[in-house]
This record gives structure tokens, C-alpha cells and sequence, in this order.
């Protein structure tokens, strides 16, 4: 009997067909960014915390996986330092290093970093996983994959455009229903000048942020605890409420931040931006939503969000414009733009909507079955040839039963089996059959590959 | 002026440039692997500590990255646990999960924990990261990546060849002069009891592995340290240095292995993978190398070492036999066999030879001057014209100087140039300038694509 072995909670393995199905995700969205001239680059699983710390809340850094120092990690430590109370402080002097949270403020550090070597505007992509001690449920991990596409050093609208066109291209490849939702974040500071709740920003930010869960009232209850006035309220909701096309909210918004200057300066932004959608017909549905906020805090332009139409599972897709990111690093004036592709979440509409293509579960085009020495031999050197055309093809590795090494043909979904007994030996044909039709054909060795491609 | 920031010691980014070096050998790597239908899997990057620990050795238990507990991980802890000479007892109550040393362990735990839904025989690979608290020094990084193949549930020798056709379809695609050198820890074990030393052969196998670093006269120093009698280390002497070509070295253990049953078994074994390796011409230099030991002690059978001819590096991709290795997990009698290949030190000896291919450098294709507003429209449009034809192209995303905007098309190793100004804008042509010749064509804007395909 075996030991229960398993993966630390909220981890998973990638066996062979899931690994098929990501890799498709992961090349669709790969060979977009690429398209558009995004350079690839990867950082270490580790980051100093120093780096990660204050970057994500009082709560993210709770959620940091914090790595004990190497050797004796108890040589900073004083016996009073083994305090429950005093926690964060007796980590930071056992522990120096974390996992990433996610791949932006390590990409805000490779700039830093980096920036001498950097051709500004960097426009670059990074898929890789990310950790975070949550409490794991459905839908949740720990361990998550990020694919974030950004352009830094450059203000122009035309990279906001340009990750709408992104978008649209991946969810176009992917065979997915989705509508991309745009805000501004200046739009929303205006607004909060407008209720007369300049003060109460990024409250409303995180308030707003909540509506598509608690729903708008929940949400406004919220703010009466963080002490919005009636008035604010009562001016913010129908904003929010708002059922408009994109021309109409924005006819309104610019009577109703007809006195904000930063207000304006949204306003401007979502009509260039909307100028660029409306001259390049896309296919996705692109709409402004004045509701969406999203809640981190260091976004201060465009915000963009990627719903399935088809299943109910939150964002698939999201980011926008920072102006601050690398500041916290000493180097100013660095705006930037980007979009994050949530691999985890598009997996799972993609398999409730049976949307991946039957062909990538196929791992080897072409089994040889094993009568034994002679037999083997042959089939090793067939093999050989069909993979010069780019066939993959294996050769059982020991003799046995027959419907042993078809059940495993079957097992692994190859569609072609290549048989050579005793008697093909001599007569120079193989029999080859065809796994999904049952047909079977007798031919010489050297047309198997020609049968198989046609 | 920024601050210092850095990515942990022993770590690394991998920037553009680099990326496009790696993913090249990754590429070349996974399509043999595809090649021969051996499935991806992949693991999480935490294990828990209860799988790991014990498996690599004493001094690997401490080269392990452990991660602080979340939440008040000083819970299990009592006052007296904080000593430093009984670090590994607070470090179990303090961390239950470590980053992965290696990726044989993590499949091991990987085969039993699945072992009702795999296919045997399963043929796996594995591409990931590794992290090891090792002290860094040059070409020694705290995270590397491994690929591994491996196939287990088969006793079959022709699961030996198959790597090692591998490892030949591998290199020729890199297009570096390699020479892989066999042994058997079968034969090695013959050989210890042949030298009357039968209790001594871990002891034997470990020192063998150093001979390529400290020398023939070291090791058996060594030994002599781990009591070899003189007599032993007379004969095994000779042995270590006996050069001679496979036959010849097979012919000399056959007389001296002529009592040692083990020994015979091993000499079997390795007769038969050689009859595999005459019968189909490699193109790579093959080799019985009987000083070869690898000190890992999990082998059991067959052993791989791969070593560059043109760059002294150590040994660039290795495996063996196993039989043993799900049993720590309670799963018996489960044969594997597999390599790993070390992609870091494949990158520096392909890079010191100069042998990546000039195109892989090339993100973009073609890049768009901008000239404003009217101008940038038309190049979005050709721009997405281009990227149906699998051209990358960008459009330059704001107003800015010719030289800026030439400047980076140079930094970023863009091939082509498109410019369409006013006048162009009028004309319907547009000016094509191949960066490399420095010629500069006009031609009508549908006509870009097949002008650089050409």
C-alpha cells in the first residue's frame, strides 16, 4: 500500500492532458503578445522582501510565502524576539526572502534594476506563477499562473488601445464570448470631486470595486461607514446605475464634471481611446462602465476588465494605466500600462464551454507494437522516419500481449498503430491501423507516413 | 536616483535578449521530447518538507529552501525550541513546505499520488525550476531549471537507447560536438566485490564521481580515508584508467568479473545497449567510460553522463536506471529510467561557441514610424494587415524625432522600417527601409508584406 502522499494544500500537479490544454492557452496569448512586438522576460521565484513589503497592503503582506533564511536563521534573533504578539518583527529577522505575489511590482523592480539596459518604451510580456497564502477554495490557489503584458515609458493612448486590440485577438483565437469593460481613474476622482467626496477617493474605489459581489446597496452602505454623506450618496448612485451607450455616458459625465479638471482630463482619455475603437472594428463588445474601479490603488488612467459572456466566474482579464509604479524605487516619471491574463480562470471557461481544439490531447501520432527483437529493430528504424516527418511516434518498449499495447495506444489517444510481426518482417508491409475508424490497411514501410498525413 | 534594488542572491532575471536564447533551447529541447511522445508534466514549486526531506542526503536536507508557515507560525513552538543546536527540531514546527531540489523527487511523489490514472509505461517530461540554498559561484545559481525525460513502469533496455537517442537528436539540433559516456552501477558493484571491497561500493561510487574535479590520486586517497584496504585500491586502479574502446573494455570485466553475478548482470546489460547503439549509426561519439560513477544512490542500473567536446564545463546532461525510486512513497518495484538536462550550462557553452541562430533575436519584424495622429491610423491598419501575415510588427506609439524612433528600432534589433508621412498619406505608398542594407524601397502599402517575405 502506498503512502498518502500529496501537494501542499492548495498547490496542484499539471498531469499530461492539462499540461496539453494550458500549453494551448499559453501559446494562443504567447504568440499574440508576440505579433505585437512584446519581448519576453522572466524574473525569480524569490524576491527580496524588501522589495515585495508595503506593496500590497497590510493584508498581502500577510499573504507573502516568507522563506527562512539559510544556516542559522536564529542569528539575529534575541530571546525576546519569540513574541506571538510581535510576529512581524520576528520574521523579518529569520526570513529575507518571499515568493513573488505577482508579476507587476517584480517587473516594477526589473526596470529599476535594469533601466540602463532598457529600450524605453519597453513593451514586454512575463508568464509565470505566482503564490499566495490565501485560504485556498474553489477557483483559488495558491500557486497561480499571471500572463501580464505592459508597456512602460510611454504616455500615449495608443498602447491603451493597443492592449484592447490584445484582448480582442486572444479571446478572438481562444473562441471566447467576452465583453471588455473601460473606466478611468481620472474619471472616478472626478467624480468623487463632483458628490463633493474628493477626500473619500479611494474608499469609493474599494467600495465600487465590491459591486459586481455585494451588489450597489451593500456597496453604498459601505461607504456610510466610512462616513460618505447622504448627500454623496445620493448623488454617486445613479452614476452607477447608469444604463447608457458609451456616447450617452459620456454626454453625461461631461455635464456632471463639467467643474473638475482632473474629470475632464478622464473625459478626454476615454474619447481618444473610443476614437481608436470605433475607426478599427473590433469583434469583441467594448463598453465604457462608469461602476468599474477596480481596487488596487496605484492605477491612475484607463482601467480596463474581461468578462466571459458565457460563465459566470468573475474578471478573466484586467489592468490599466500607472503613472507611480517604479517610484516607490526611486525612479520617477515612469508611466506605464498593462494587462494581466488570468491562464487559471480562462482554463476553466474554456473546459465548462468545451472550447479546446480535440488534436492538442494528441501526444504521439504513431504507436509501433513490440513482437520482440527482431521485430523491435525494425520498428526502431521505422520510427526514425516518421519522425523526420514530423510524426511523433514511439516503439512499445518490451514485448507483450497485444491488446495490452493497444489498450495503451487507447489510453494515450494516439490514432495510429503500426504493426510488424513475424511475417511483415520478411514481406517488407506493416499493417497500420487507424485507432478512431478501427480500419485497418496493409501497406510497404516506407509509405506509412504518406498514409498517415494525407 | 534610484535605489538599490536587486533580485536575491545566486537568483537572475532574464531579460529580453536572453529569453529569446533560452526559449530557443527549450524549444529544441521539448520537440525531441514531443518527438518520442513523451507527455509534460509539471509540479508545484512548494512540496511539503515530508516529501523531500531524507531524499537528498544530509547536506541536501539543509540546501533546501523552507517556507515559513503562514499565519502565527509560532503556534507548535514551545520556549525551549529556540536553539540553535537544535535547528532542524524548530524548524519542523516552524515549516511544513520547501521549494523543490530537484524534479525526480517531486515525480516520484508524483507517480504514486497518481498512479490510478497514469499509463504505464509513462513517459514523462518535465521542464521547471529548481532552488538549492547552495553557495553561489560562477555557473552555481540558488535557481536553475532542469529538463528532465524520464520513463517509468518498464524494465525494457530499449528505454536506455531510446535517451540516448535523445540526447543525440538533442545536440544535433544545437549543433554541439558532444560524447556520451555509459556506465552500469551493476558493474561498478561487480567491480567493488571483485576487489574484494563488495561493502565499500557506495563509499567507491562517491569518490569515482570526483575523479574529473580532484584526480585519479585523490580519490583513492579518498578512499584509503574510508579504510579501502591497498590491496583493493591496486586493483582498482587500473581499472579507472584503462582506456581502451568498448570492446575491449567489455572483454576486460568479463574476465574480471567472472564470479561476480551482479557484475555479469551488469556487463549484460550494457552488451545490450551497445547491440541497440551499432544497429542504428548516431551521429554522437558513445562511449563505456568505467570511471563513471554519478553519486547519486538511487541508480541502479545504466548510467548517462553528457559532456561537451569544445568547453570544459562538467557534464551538461545525466541520468540512469532506477528501480527503487517510488518505494520511499511505498510503491514498489516501479523501474524508471531517465536524463535531465541542465539548460544553464547548455546556454553558456552554446553561447561561448556562438552557436545560437541569428533570427531568434528578432521580437519585431517590422516597426511603424509615427508621425501624428492621421499618419498613426493608416499604420494600425497596415500594421494588423502585417501581423495576418505572421509579420510582428508595432506601430511606434507616439509623435516623437525620426532618429528616436530609428534608435530603437536598432536597439531592438528591428529588421524592417516602415515610414508614411503626409505626403505618403496621399500617395498611398509608403517608404520600406531594410535596416540591415540600409536600402530604402517605395512601394504601394499592399505591397509591404510580400516585399519582406520575399
Amino acid at each position: 500500500m502506498a503512502t498518502q502522499v500529496s501537494t501542499p494544500k492548495g498547490t496542484r500537479d499539471f498531469g499530461p492532458n492539462e499540461m496539453a490544454k494550458r500549453n494551448y492557452i499559453f501559446r494562443q496569448i504567447k504568440s499574440v503578445f508576440d505579433s505585437y512586438g512584446y519581448s519576453q522576460i522572466e524574473t525569480p521565484a524569490m524576491e527580496n522582501l524588501s522589495t515585495l513589503m508595503g506593496k500590497y497592503g497590510e493584508e498581502g503582506d500577510k499573504l507573502l510565502f516568507k522563506i527562512l533564511n539559510s544556516g542559522n536563521y536564529l542569528k539575529k534573533t534575541r530571546s525576546d524576539d519569540f513574541n506571538p504578539d510581535e510576529l512581524a518583527k520576528l520574521t523579518s529577522k529569520i526570513s529575507e526572502k518571499g515568493l513573488r505575489y505577482d508579476l507587476t511590482v517584480p517587473f516594477a523592480r526589473f526596470v529599476v534594476q535594469h533601466r540602463n539596459d532598457i529600450t524605453f518604451p519597453f513593451k514586454r510580456y512575463q508568464i509565470q506563477p505566482v503564490w499566495r497564502a490565501d485560504n485556498p477554495q474553489k477557483g483559488r490557489y495558491r500557486e497561480f499562473f499571471q500572463c501580464d503584458v505592459d508597456v512602460v515609458g510611454s504616455k500615449s493612448l495608443l498602447n491603451e488601445f493597443e492592449l484592447i486590440q490584445i484582448v480582442d485577438d486572444v479571446f478572438n483565437l481562444l473562441q471566447l464570448n467576452v465583453v471588455i469593460k473601460i473606466n478611468n481613474r481620472k474619471i472616478l476622482e472626478g467624480i468623487a470631486e463632483a458628490i463633493g467626496a474628493k477626500d473619500k477617493f479611494m474608499d469609493i474605489t474599494i467600495a465600487i470595486d465590491k459591486i459586481d459581489k455585494i451588489g450597489i446597496d451593500e456597496v453604498m452602505n459601505e461607504l456610510r461607514t466610512k462616513s460618505l454623506s447622504e448627500e454623496s450618496i445620493d448623488k454617486l448612485k445613479p452614476v452607477l446605475e447608469l444604463k447608457s451607450d458609451t456616447d450617452g455616458s459620456i454626454n453625461f459625465l461631461e455635464t456632471m464634471l463639467a467643474d473638475s479638471e482632473i474629470g475632464k482630463l478622464g473625459i478626454e482619455e476615454i474619447k481618444k481611446i473610443f476614437t481608436y475603437i470605433k475607426k478599427f472594428e473590433l469583434g469583441t463588445e467594448i463598453e465604457l462602465d462608469l461602476s468599474l474601479a477596480r481596487g488596487l490603488n496605484y492605477y491612475t488612467g484607463a482601467i480596463i476588465e474581461v468578462k466571459s459572456k458565457d460563465v459566470e466566474i468573475g474578471s478573466i482579464c484586467g489592468g490599466g494605466r500607472y503613472d507611480n509604479l517604479t517610484e516607490v524605487f526611486g525612479m520617477k516619471d515612469v508611466s506605464g500600462v498593462g494587462i494581466s491574463f488570468g491562464a487559471d480562470r480562462i482554463y476553466d471557461v474554456m473546459l465548462h464551454l468545451d472550447k479546446f481544439p480535440q488534436e492538442i490531447n494528441i501526444s504521439t501520432d504513431v504507436l509501433f507494437v513490440n513482437f520482440g527483437e527482431q521485430e523491435e529493430l525494425k520498428c526502431i528504424e521505422l520510427a526514425k522516419n516518421l519522425r523526420k516527418n514530423n510524426l511523433k511516434s514511439e516503439v512499445y518498449p518490451q514485448k507483450a500481449k497485444l491488446d495490452k499495447q493497444f489498450k495503451y495506444a487507447d489510453n494515450k489517444n494516439i490514432p495510429f498503430v503500426v504493426i510488424i510481426g513475424e511475417q511483415e518482417l520478411v514481406n517488407g508491409n506493416c499493417k497500420l491501423k487507424n485507432m478512431k475508424t478501427g480500419e485497418q490497411l496493409e501497406l510497404p514501410w516506407d509509405e506509412i507516413a504518406s498514409q498517415i498525413i494525407d
